[in-house]
């Protein structure tokens, strides 16, 4: 049996210092990084590999500080409180420079809560939509190698085809899971929600650079609801609200083909003129 | 001159080390700690104050690992990367326990920007609602400090009158200033994005105990344009998305009285049962 390239992508060694060792993926790769979910989904798994862990992921922020070059890097974290319902965790991502110095190339912070069953109210409905195999899949040049390994539909709000600044609305729906099929878990999920290529292109039917400045993402669903949603498809549904002096907000939520809400999340990216 | 109290909740003392000695303020006090605004607010203040600051606040996340007592606390914080346009750090309060030892109690991150004017656009046009004055101010029984220092005049969604399990939506949206008038600036900004009461109470219209896990706000406007908005009321908007096993999610948008979109802020709620 072969790795899945995204469990590749994510593997981390436990060094005897409790820090974790781990390499990025050229199947992952973006224009001039790993693909920023691949880097999220790596501070989440670490946390969720370490011995002290207790309960299932609730909130994750990452912060990108600079990208990660090609090659070997190093995840430290530490649980700094843990109470009765809730553990808290600082993670921070370090890769040596050319001077065999260690940078930091990323700053997160983890919540990881114990659920228990509640009272609970979905009150936002996913969108009623074609099913994934009414709509095309994206056939893409393939300008950056994460863009292959999923799998993706847009419903609506799909990469420009014409960049002739028509553009009218920053809303994508899509439908989307990986490439290779492979179950939903938690860190697939923490790198689905950063699959939607930046809304200033879409917003504005313009190419300008782009990338993620920091990403939050909140989980709804229990570890028993992703192992229910198998290698089904999610529904992606991200749009931005302001677009301000070099920087934009994105607030996307992804539902499970059955419609339950799997997480929510929000980034903060910026962009280029 | 006397000084505001939201200024004396935020105060920070630099120490010989470069961590900041701050003191938790009666006059913002929650149930069982501070206001988590204000908390959020001395973290941001921390950062501004900061003899290696560039730009201005961008991204702001902040953890509540575990409520502050009444008393002194330290405010520990680092600028972990500096690049051309971004910076980012990392923060933490730790209060003393009755052992004498530190505990962390907050959890941060925050990312300032040097920003320049770029092509801009507001996808989010402020609700069209009455003007403050047309809607009465909140009378609350004085149950928490924190309540009385700010004027709240909400157009929809105030705090239930009857706790009869009658709610049927998740959404306020208030005029709101700080009670006795102080110019807005990122600090009060921070604060305000976390002045809604639970959303699980309005949504049920039922009374549980509930607090924030960890907030996000994304700064969208310059200090020039807080500046503009002087002491003027600040229009917020706050919804929940999904309620599930303890937790639900908040969403909330911060405009100023003339439209403008200056935060957006996002949190996860611990509720109980």
């Amino acid at each position: 049996m072969t790795t899945h390239a995204f469990d590749k992508a994510i593997a981390l060694t436990r060094q005897a210092d409790g820090s974790y060792l781990g390499h990025t993926s050229p199947a992952y790769w973006n224009m001039v990084g790993p693909f920023g979910g691949t880097t999220a989904a790596t501070v989440l798994q670490a946390v969720l590999h370490h011995p002290d862990l207790l309960g299932a992921p609730l909130s994750l922020t990452v912060n990108y500080a600079g990208a990660l070059s090609k090659g070997p890097f190093q995840v430290q974290l530490q649980p700094v409180r843990t109470n009765r319902s809730t553990q808290h965790w600082t993670v921070g991502i370090l890769q040596n420079d050319e001077q065999g110095k260690p940078v930091v190339t990323t700053t997160a912070t983890v919540v990881t809560a114990a659920r228990r069953e509640t009272w609970s109210l979905s009150d936002t409905p996913m969108p009623s939509v074609a099913p994934p195999h009414a709509v095309a899949a994206v056939q893409l040049d393939r300008l950056v190698a994460w863009f292959e390994r999923y799998e993706l539909r847009p419903v609506t709000g799909a990469i420009p085809q014409q960049w002739d600044g028509r553009g009218d609305s920053s809303l994508t729906q899509l439908w989307m899971r990986d490439a290779l099929l492979r179950p939903l878990d938690f860190c697939s999920l923490a790198a689905m929600s950063d699959v939607f290529f930046p809304r200033v292109w879409l917003r504005r039917a313009t190419y300008v650079p782009a990338g993620t400045v920091s990403i939050t993402t909140y989980f709804h669903a229990s570890e028993k609801e992703l192992q229910a949603a198998g290698s089904g498809y999610v529904l992606g549904q991200a749009r931005a609200q302001e677009f301000r002096n070099g920087f934009f907000d994105q607030s996307a939520l992804l539902w499970n083909e059955a419609g339950t809400l799997l997480c929510t999340s929000h980034q903060i990216v910026y962009f280029k003129e």
